[in-house]
């Protein structure tokens, strides 16, 4: 892969001025390499892919495989053709890493020493700390406390990876202690980010990586998509239908925006937990991307920046909210929205493991769900339907245990 | 691949007669499908592999890919090439299914409808699960009782794959009762068996799968040395040094028997524990292949069949004995075996994490150790080291929790 899919190119100057009205892009030039802001701020439809982070893509094992579903396929007695990309085969255990690789890249070459950064169940915490060691940077993660006492098992692949690991909130910001002294104790993504940004503001060249939601955050991820066509097209194929989950969409749009440009008449649907139907029940409106209203508010899906939801397993669809640029491609109708239940959905996961071996991430049983689904509904077309799998579900087998059916 | 490598075939008809002296596989029958039994007895050099295993080879992500180290050979500062064959890729995150598969596959065409396996830390009982789901059978799994308390990941994984599974002792068989009455519940792989065989002695239509030590089971993993020789034919090269890490020895079978076949001036090396080194410091020797003395003694190296190791994570090396082919290739001095602390070894692993990304399981912990020490032995002649990855330590998070340096 020479080039990254810019996510911006997709949206007109007209539309892209609405959508980043009150945002300030210089606002956060402390916060990130001046590279990444670049390529934020950058309209050009391809971002060169610099040969050192193709080389370390290429040690992770990118290309990832697709792999064809023809055990699922007979179980649903379907005549679609099912192709699973599967980024469930990175080290890391999810996508997360190939947009934390050129995050830590670039701010590597621009003399930046520490990230630190914020995680909630810890997928962008361990991409974060593995792309700071590859990179030759200390990392210093601040990990929403709950998970930190519930989910051990990421806390200690982070360490692994040599990072510093914080619950928060934490001992060691002023912030941090004030909303102990409150009895605050459990911890948000919201308030991990202010301890972060308390760190940062009192070192240099220290820097964060941004998990999600920002635009630049899906154009690294569009290896993905961009990948996915070209396998295909080496088939002799190409995708009918496209489905992936949406948290904060950057694995979506990862996958989804090079489909948009480049392959017109493929469909292309957005999965999503009916604990939190962002694109499906959520407003399109300017609304804070941070859960306390701190930030410049941004044209998007949501549905409220104060939305709590029930609990629910895949902590990687916990937002409130959507990228401004999978809203605004929801808002247009070219990406179809669906929000399936938590239980049916993790059940079409355990089926799938059983079927063809692998087990996804929680976040992606909404979309083995919607493949189900798709495939049933479309059988006598012989459509090509390719999913994306964001993640393994080893390190989610205590969510997936609540799910194993009784008959069994 | 079209064929398995037969293990067998690399001892002569005398040896293989004074190995085999006390056994008698009509003993076995009734355990292993009668396809399994005729491979164990052949001393055919190929065996061929059904098209319906070889698509599930293939499902399973067979051939595993084989990764260049780069970054630990100039972390090294070696001229040493570094190739890792990458087992730790399979969806149930270790090399036991690609023995699993055959066993699970000839038993139900044989009209097996049931297996019943042991298992200890759990890698043997995944792979037994996956198996057993992938060729609709039942299954029901006898975990000791110490590692389905303290590891309930494994477990949880084999749920989602569909077994039941059991702590033994168990309520469920007269002996797991005694045992439990008796005050005995930690349990251990032998007990285990004990009531595998318990209840497979009241069923029609059961069988067991083996997870190693017996012929078959290296000749089925065959499958890894036969691709790893492929694989580097492909890439222009030979290996100069094959590491692999000896448990009962069918990983390092699979891997190895190939190669001394094959490759006859490729050096060989077998890792161990220190805390269990059953070829490094045991006798050559008939001896039991469980813990209470109630199969037939075979020839091979021991520590004694009722050795107890101290504690130590890597409980797939966890064994007294070692396969009689590997045992009698370390006697005839084709197999050279190195024997490594644990803490040095799964520090190494951790570091190898740090650069090159993916996280070993602690099995395969020793083997790093042995291909960094080979690796800086023999700078300057520019040798390829070929070093097989048995799994991922994804599911040994906690286990690698407690080497993680102070200094970071």
């Amino acid at each position: 892969m020479k080039s990254w899919f810019n996510s911006r190119s997709l949206v007109n100057k007209a539309d892209l001025d609405r959508i980043y009205k009150y945002e300030k892009f210089s606002d956060s030039l402390w916060l990130y390499p001046e590279h990444v802001l670049s390529h934020w701020e950058s309209t050009d439809k391809y971002i060169d892919i610099p040969e050192e982070v193709n080389r370390v893509y290429n040690m992770l094992g990118r290309p990832t495989p697709i792999t064809r579903a023809k055990e699922l396929e007979e179980y649903l007695g379907t005549d679609c053709k099912i192709f699973f990309k599967r980024e469930d085969l990175l080290p890391n255990g999810s996508f997360k890493i190939s947009s934390a690789i050129p995050q830590a890249y670039f701010g590597s070459i621009e003399g930046r020493k520490e990230v630190i950064t914020e995680t909630g169940a810890g997928q962008t915490g361990v991409a974060a700390s593995l792309a700071s060691c590859l990179f030759h940077m200390k990392s210093t993660i601040f990990m929403v406390r709950s998970s930190f006492n519930q989910k051990p098992l990421r806390r200690k692949l982070m360490e692994v990876y040599g990072s510093k690991v914080y619950p928060s909130p934490s001992e060691i910001t002023q912030y941090g202690k004030q909303q102990l002294a409150m009895g605050n104790d459990s911890g948000s993504i919201a308030k991990a980010t202010s301890e972060v940004f308390e760190v940062l503001s009192k070192i240099d060249n220290g820097m964060n990586i941004a998990g999600s939601l920002l635009d630049f955050t899906l154009t690294y991820n569009s290896v993905i998509g961009l990948e996915s066509i070209a396998q295909l097209k080496e088939m002799g194929i190409k995708a009918d239908t496209v489905i992936g989950c949406v948290g904060g969409g950057s694995s979506f749009g990862g996958l989804a925006v090079p489909f948009i440009d480049l392959c017109d008449s493929t469909e292309i649907i957005a999965t999503e937990s009916a604990a939190i139907p962002t694109l499906t029940k959520g407003e399109y409106k300017y609304d804070y991307a941070d859960g306390e209203g701190e930030s410049n508010p941004l044209l998007m899906y949501s549905l409220g920046h104060q939305y709590q939801p029930s609990h629910m397993h895949a902590s990687g669809l916990r937002y409130h909210a959507a990228s401004p640029i999978i809203s605004y491609l929801v808002h247009k109708k070219r990406i179809r929205p669906v929000a399936y239940d938590e239980e049916i959905s993790m059940k079409s996961a355990i089926q799938l493991s059983r079927l063809e071996s692998f087990l996804v991430s929680p976040e992606s049983s909404y979309t083995i769900q919607a493949v189900m689904e798709t495939a049933k509904t479309y059988h006598g077309t012989g459509k090509v339907i390719l999913a994306l799998v964001t993640g393994c579900g080893h390190l989610d087998l205590d969510a997936y245990g609540k799910f194993i059916r009784d008959e069994d």
